[in-house]
């Protein structure tokens, strides 16, 4: 049955709303606004102002590229991480799931996507620029390319080797103890973790 | 993987109201909220003011208890509808699927749940005195109980009819075209339209 005529603009809105999220319908979003109703009118405030503020207050570090609360993120103002050593990723979960695994103590650059031309992201379109910088200046000793093991992160991965193998810095990626085909987030920690343990020399495949 | 370590206080409070919606997992609120972060600030502004909206500037009609912008709500306030009929029901969901089939043209009432000992809803937690007080009035010729056809709806109908059977006025459930032990919300709108056409006197079943 189809939910047309709702007794309430404002219930219809927020509806509409919850519908405009991926993976989410018009049943199941009628169901979280019905949800949202029974609750206190304070708990909900609480939630509209936490999109509010999410989207207003957050920040992207300006060094690696990732969520942040401040202008620079937690990892990149840390001290006691290694600056010499640059994981080069494609969003910020895969910052997380990286950090998930403690296995790794330099810094992250978060590309913000992955070259993929049936999606129409190009190289220019992603954060590559800024990483090239990064190797130019000469801190930087070693990049481990840690994107999904997929067609598009071979891709990505080739385009970055192209683009940074003329400076002195080493080029690895992760062990491929990362199934083929697998997305990085749905990687578990132990093979994740290893796979950056045992990361190898980046090799053209062509 | 679990995602714990948010690089951002903001993202994980966004993260953790999705994730207390029921239905939604911390993973599924975790792309909720990145999907959020990819559009305008004007449209996530708007996204987290309709939910603030709509919980303080909604009504629930004062007739009938049916959600509502106004104090009385549209269907209640159209003179074109036949006061002496009242369609009581669990919820707002339950009005709108009975309008969806636009074959009844009466009032209704909205009980705001139904009894259920399990649950611990009693006839006090719902809008059963201002029921009464309607039939009392003596506008209402025809009182249509159109509750689920589960074992919760056959006691609410069956507390319903001692309530109100002493007074002149006719009381009638949904034809049982409704399948038994079906929920009312996800019945075929052809079956319940003929439902209400086919409504039969109410009889006790003790």
């Amino acid at each position: 049955m189809s939910f047309t005529g709702y007794p309430s603009k404002l219930l219809e809105n927020a509806v509409s709303e919850f519908a405009s999220l991926p993976g989410i319908g018009r049943k199941t979003a009628f169901r979280l606004v019905m949800s949202l109703l029974k609750r206190d009118s304070a708990e909900v405030r609480k939630f509209g102002e936490s999109l509010i503020k999410l989207h207003e207050e957050i920040h992207y570090c300006k060094i690696c590229h990732n969520i942040s609360d401040t202008e620079i993120c937690n990892i990149c103002s840390d001290k006691n991480r290694d600056m010499s050593m640059i994981c080069v990723v494609e969003n910020i979960q895969d910052v997380m799931a990286i950090e998930n695994t403690r296995q790794f103590k330099g810094l992250y650059h978060v590309l913000g996507g992955i070259i993929s031309p049936i999606d129409g992201v190009g190289p220019s379109d992603l954060k590559i620029d800024s990483l090239e910088d990064k190797v130019r200046n000469g801190v930087v000793r070693e990049v481990i390319f840690a994107l999904s093991t997929t067609m598009e992160g071979d891709t990505t991965n080739y385009y970055l080797y192209k683009r940074l193998s003329k400076y002195d810095v080493r080029l690895s990626t992760l062990a491929r103890g990362v199934a083929i085909g697998d997305e990085l987030e749905y990687t578990d920690e132990i093979t994740l973790g290893r796979s950056i343990i045992n990361r190898t020399p980046f090799t053209s495949p062509v």
